[in-house]
């Protein structure tokens, strides 16, 4: 059927998406993984919604963003729209089920936007987010603290071993900061978003964008002397003493949370892994209190749209912007340029927006997992970890060899690739009822299978076979295999699994303990 | 922003879609996490494909069906539908792929149909499938034989034990029962398509639709000869000594093939699950070789779209139908009339539909993950296994308590946290700076929360906490917990839960162990 049709299909993905499969997939299954446990640790609840919303759920959500939405074809029935993130999908559920007052909840999924895709950086139409958030009305940064201490563990579990940064500000500091500063109200958001971009723009050209924007240039002057400092418990120490500052409602409900919230980091243990950065501003109107960005050292700033700019900030990065001497060599590193790998804070009034009356306070994170994945790669290749790459998670490869007249003994693999998998153990066997003894040798190299169980019919008539430990170096005494009881097989290949720690069983963590970005 | 809008919105999902939260969610992960366990002890490899694909990759691979594409609207660039199902993107995948010629892939993801849903039925318009499929030449069987051991190793570890049947038959076999009772080949579809109604319809009716359909009434006579057998290896050996049959290429080759997978499942310890029942016809024309479908006990054939004629088949398993004496008081019993809980075959020539010179047989298998989750939720609640339908899956919550001038001990709270955190325990506290003691026993056992860690001013000063198990007997000699050194609090909490096999340790299975369907 079809036959006659013949190769006129047009055979990709749609743009900006792609296929996932072998040891991308593997890899990213296992950062996925991380991840989920570390939010079940915290209580996390997992939500799952539809892939498509109602159109009118989405609308007036993202601003001018709204053009990148994925519609549906209205085939009759209802209008619908692929899900442009997950925030707004539980802000929808939140104010579905009026029941739940206070919830944690977590959600990896596919989310959809029409953007110009840009495969090699990793900014695809169809991409993953993993978000944690928590809803519910308590005590003042209470679960905003619990959040960066979620940032914090993700990231060692995922063995970054605190090689990374998570950058903290407060919109209430920001806001009164403008206002203490003399920035006219209505100029707020704009002065805020030239701000934000500090990150990639010097304090020249964000000044010059400020008076571009009509801000006067003593005003941006005075903004300066804020906005440029970075730091812990001093900064904050020094603000509170700023009588200009405190004396502004904003700024001081803003300090206040801030002390708070050093005061919980510290008893989570991951107050040094903060920077209390003013610059940072976060693009969407809906943040209310504390906003958060999770970069890593050596990646360079996100640059969203410009394919250019990016080369050039490459080379400004290469010339000596970054004192790190390792520098030099990371050209093509596929780690640089990936921008922040995590981001959120507080927004109080979302879930007001489907139903004024069911106010519910939130404070949530979402993981890239795209720029996680490809700096987590980028390591484990480095490190020649092939082990950690490979296709399939096979452990044991049962073979059989024979001189003349050799049978192939299929039923006889078979049988005891039955025991194995009903002990659990990971194992395949050839295809073939007669393999050649080189096919399967190659078969277990080719699939970096750790472990092969040969079987010749003499042997297993004496209730004998063989375990062989694949790649050892030709003077191991094992490198022939040893020979084991048929009856004690499932035990001596466990134990060597276990010795083995195969690529399974070790935590991200442990095989990238130690290993510099 | 947005306040003075109101709530103007339609606050649901889109019709047949739902949300998935709390217990439901974590016992559905439960189920993927062991369906996944098992592809990959078999040396599966995962695959995610995008949600859509391009229009014309999905056109003329559904017949009728294609009017229950979802498609993309467009709005510029490609026009894209969503999936259907998994099989025809991974046949587009291997297409695209020409270096791959073999590979077991699995696909655990949701696929999308306009049809009508029946949601109470678990028939939605968005569900999940979990699909395995092992493509490439092989020796005859042995892959299919594999896939038959991978449904069972699934049933099991979900904790059927045994209670499913997997019924399996040959389109070879069928196609050549037909020629040889004298069908002719135009009318051989649509008589096959009859006799898959036997399982929901007496042979009088479908004999009376094959005279409909222009029939002789002697050749469905002579059909009924053969279709209404079941069996196993004695069927099988009564139809290889019908000459007749085995005169006729096609059932020939259908019987060799069945001969060799019985052997095949013999020698993988599962033939006792198979029934050979050579009624089974499955709908799908790209079948080529042996097709299969999973059935449970107790479950009512499938109904796909006349909800009356499933009321019905309620009542008639109620008069009698069944010899089961149990039948009587499941009457609202929601594994009723769910159907097969898994499906599939072997299709060698869809591949070759995107590219006819890329040939790549492939034999698969389907689990419907709603109706396996309809059934393992029923039999976990007719269990009252309480703790294993809760909505997240914390195992301690870390209080304190204390009499006049207490002051909350909220950073000793959040201290003790994250050194149950660091050790991977799971770990929850009050996000109130000051809460009640009552407030905090009921949120433990609301939650179902097995352990609380009470921490007082006097005893954390003397080194001291106390663990408390929940919901113990009140003559339990740990009744008031347990006074421990805070410094052995990790070991002491770790062995408890072990001791405990918390909800998150024990297996489906394990918990599922001897209940009765």
């Amino acid at each position: 059927m079809g036959k006659d049709k013949g190769p006129s299909f047009n055979l990709k993905t749609p743009k900006g998406t792609k296929d996932w499969c072998g040891s991308d997939a593997i890899l990213r299954d296992r950062i996925f993984t991380t991840i989920a446990d570390v939010f079940k640790r915290h209580g996390g609840t997992a939500l799952d919604t539809p892939v498509f919303e109602l159109r009118e759920i989405l609308a007036g959500k993202y601003g001018e963003d709204s053009k990148l939405i994925y519609d549906l074809q209205d085939q009759g029935g209802e209008i619908c729209s692929l899900r442009y993130d997950l925030t707004v999908p539980f802000a929808r559920w939140l104010a579905m089920n009026p029941d739940v007052r206070n919830i944690k909840r977590y959600h990896i999924a596919k989310v959809y936007r029409r953007d110009q895709p840009a495969v090699s950086k990793g900014r695809m139409r169809e991409f993953y987010q993993c978000d944690f958030d928590i809803a519910g009305t308590f005590d003042a940064m209470i679960p905003d603290a619990e959040v960066m201490r979620i940032v914090s563990e993700v990231f060692e579990e995922l063995g970054w071993n605190g090689r990374y940064t998570i950058k903290i500000n407060h919109r209430k500091i920001l806001d009164g900061v403008f206002q203490v500063c003399g920035v006219p109200e209505d100029k707020i958001r704009p002065i805020s978003s030239a701000v934000d971009k500090l990150d990639k723009m010097s304090w020249a050209d964000v000044r010059k964008e400020m008076v571009e924007k009509g801000l006067d240039g003593a005003v941006a002057d005075l903004i300066e002397t804020y906005v440029m400092n970075k730091g812990g418990r001093e900064l904050l120490n020094k603000l509170l003493q700023d009588e200009r500052l405190t004396a502004n409602a904003s700024a001081k409900a803003g300090l206040d949370d801030m002390a708070l919230m050093m005061d919980y980091l510290e008893a989570f243990n991951v107050l040094d892994k903060i920077s209390f950065d003013m610059s940072l501003a976060r693009g969407l109107d809906y943040y209310t209190g504390v906003i958060y960005e999770v970069v890593t050292e050596g990646s360079a700033p996100a640059v969203q749209s410009d394919a250019p700019e990016a080369e050039q900030l490459k080379k400004a990065s290469k010339k000596g912007k970054s004192k790190n001497p390792e520098d030099e060599d990371r050209s093509d590193d596929p780690t640089l340029g990936v921008g922040s790998v995590a981001a959120g804070g507080r927004y109080d009034n979302l879930v007001g927006m489907f139903l004024p009356k069911a106010q519910i306070p939130c404070v949530g994170i979402s993981f890239g997992v795209d720029r996680i994945f490809s700096i987590t790669k980028a390591r484990l290749e480095r490190e020649q970890n092939a082990k950690s790459l490979r296709n399939s998670e096979v452990d044991v490869l049962v073979m059989a060899f024979g001189g003349k007249g050799f049978t192939g003994m299929l039923k006889e693999r078979m049988d005891i690739c039955q025991k194995l998998w009903s002990a659990g153990i990971k194992a395949e066997f050839s295809y073939k009822s007669k393999p050649k003894p080189q096919q399967q040798f190659k078969a277990a190299e080719d699939g970096g299978i750790p472990f092969g169980i040969i079987i010749g019919e003499d042997e297993l008539a004496a209730g004998k076979v063989k375990i062989k430990e694949m790649g050892l170096d030709k003077d191991h005494p094992e490198k022939e295999g040893v020979e084991v009881e048929l009856a004690s097989l499932i035990p001596e290949i466990q134990a060597r699994l276990a010795k083995k720690q195969g690529g399974s069983v070790v935590s991200l963590a442990q095989q990238l303990q130690g290993v510099q970005v």
